[in-house]
């Protein structure tokens, strides 16, 4: 495949694929607003900031024009935080033509309208194909070629075949999944329930408790999901279940780390800046809030991390309090 | 609540049940045959063999001779590895009563017969309810009173509520189901997924690589379950994807443990041999590997597992076939 492809935003996980599609003989470009990064790409061929101690081949560029950074791109990849998303494609609005795919990889949902990122995106960009990328994929180990399976989601099933193709190595499977609300909403609540799982590591409970949490917290996923016009069956995929997995069980999630740090004590604002990057989950969880209270669905790990982030509730007395429900028939009772 | 249990099997997870039942002031007794792990917890209070340094409370009696052990017991826990189950019962058939409830934490399938555990016991003891306890539950966390969520489960709802009043305690919760091959399903195959994830582990591919194999474990794990007769929703429950969780990641899991150790080279003799205790995933592989078979179900894990264990195949290799699997769509092609 011979392919231009652009990314918008030099964090870890745009890094990581950028490399990966270097490796494979394309052109590729990274532009960030932070000049640091992009000169450490151009001149040391190593985002230290974000992706350390990985090389960055000569076919990446690091660029400091946003409006040059996209010209003549086959692929646009957005990645930057879920909430810097509308601004960047205003941004470059004047500048894309509408055969040019616009890949999101962000994960959340707006907190202001309450809309997934790929709605933002077509509301400014309403020319474009969209495709989101998501699943199981930590940058680390992406950058690192270990074996990794995602998802490319579009309401077009051609543009998604042609971010497959795009990405797909011996390494790297991409499946294409036409069920673009499931996806992205399963990449977003997984983040709510990875800080409550890292919060109840943090408190020192075991893996008894976080398996419980999880397997709650994949309920909470589905009927949220389901509700907006995402399929079951896509909860159950890579982008669901797969990606909670990882999110809830590694080191290398950041929001489970900051759950960790909540967990022992640390204030939600420390935690925050001890990470040093974005906490989707935290968003997240105030956006998911808000949507949940309009919908009126059951979320009950969302509500008690809420009052733990914003309400000074005791994470301890949190998780206490979500094991013990009085609930009695597994199916039909659980919440 | 007032009762006497005995636990026949003095492993683990057994002993780490009947701790907590002693802990609720209950009577408990616990046969074994190894007079060794009798001798430590009567004389010791410790489980020295299957469950060191954690104390065993003084209403705890070990049991050398099985018959009285069952005697005037309200339940009957049968803690022995799957493989024994058929013989236990047959053992203490001329001595129990249709009062007594049997219940099951043994999980696999008996590899003669390919029937679940509940059905070998029904045959052997057709006037006793059964009931089933599993769900996410390590037998070290147990026995240090870590949050816990698991379930009960019977054809007979009212004896499962029976075991769901026995073992609640507030930090041991239990729910129950009336799918009791849903639960008998998922909790027996999620061995073999943590066999191939430990070996994953062991390999050295990351977080990544193993999420997308659970993944890919959970629809093998329903595909079978539902085929035999359990519901979808209980797979994606406590026994189902819970279990599934907290086997392939805790390093408490002898199955993943086992895992890692072929991954790494070790032979499967030699891997058995280091774990030190039954190893439920291997035998859970054959017979699930001849039920496959029989009823013409996909399970490319499975498999994979098999030849790796019995045919000596590469795992790498494995874990690489499975990785790279030309399918294309997320939901209509995944196997």
């Amino acid at each position: 495949m011979n392919a231009n492809v652009s990314f918008l935003g030099g964090g870890s996980f745009g890094t990581a694929l950028g490399i990966m599609l270097a490796k494979k003989g394309l052109c590729v470009r990274i532009w960030d607003r932070n000049k640091q990064v992009i000169d450490d790409i151009n001149d040391k061929r190593e985002n230290i900031k974000y992706l350390p101690k990985i090389t960055v081949p000569y076919n990446v560029t690091g660029c400091v024009e946003l409006t040059k950074c996209v010209l003549d791109s086959d692929f646009i990849v957005l990645s930057v935080p879920s909430h810097a998303i509308r601004n960047l494609c205003k941004q470059i609005k004047e500048h894309v033509n509408k055969n040019q795919i616009i890949v999101s990889i962000a994960k959340g949902i707006e907190e202001e309208s309450l809309k997934r990122i790929s709605e933002v995106i077509e509301e400014e960009l309403p020319d474009n194909p969209v495709v989101v990328l998501s699943g199981p994929s930590h940058a680390e180990e992406v950058a690192l070629d270990i074996p990794t399976a995602v998802v490319a989601a579009s309401k077009d099933l051609n543009s998604a075949q042609k971010v497959q193709d795009l990405f797909l190595t011996k390494k790297f499977r991409v499946y294409t999944n036409e069920d673009i609300v499931g996806v992205e909403i399963g990449g977003a609540v997984k983040n709510i329930i990875a800080l409550a799982a890292g919060i109840s590591d943090g408190i020192g409970y075991g893996d008894n408790t976080k398996a419980a949490l999880m397997t709650r917290g994949m309920s909470e996923i589905i009927r949220i999901g389901t509700k907006l016009g995402g399929k079951s069956e896509t909860f159950s995929g890579l982008t669901g279940i797969g990606d909670l997995i990882v999110t809830c069980t590694s080191m290398h999630s950041r929001n489970r780390r900051a759950g960790i740090l909540i967990g022992k004590g640390t204030t939600v604002e420390d935690a925050i800046s001890q990470i040093g990057m974005v906490v989707e989950g935290i968003k997240a969880c105030r956006a998911f809030h808000a949507l949940k209270e309009k919908l009126n669905i059951s979320m009950p790990i969302t509500d008690t991390l809420y009052q733990v982030l914003f309400e000074g509730k005791d994470p301890k007395y949190g998780v206490y309090e979500l094991m013990s429900r009085e609930k009695k028939d597994e199916i039909y009772n659980i919440e």
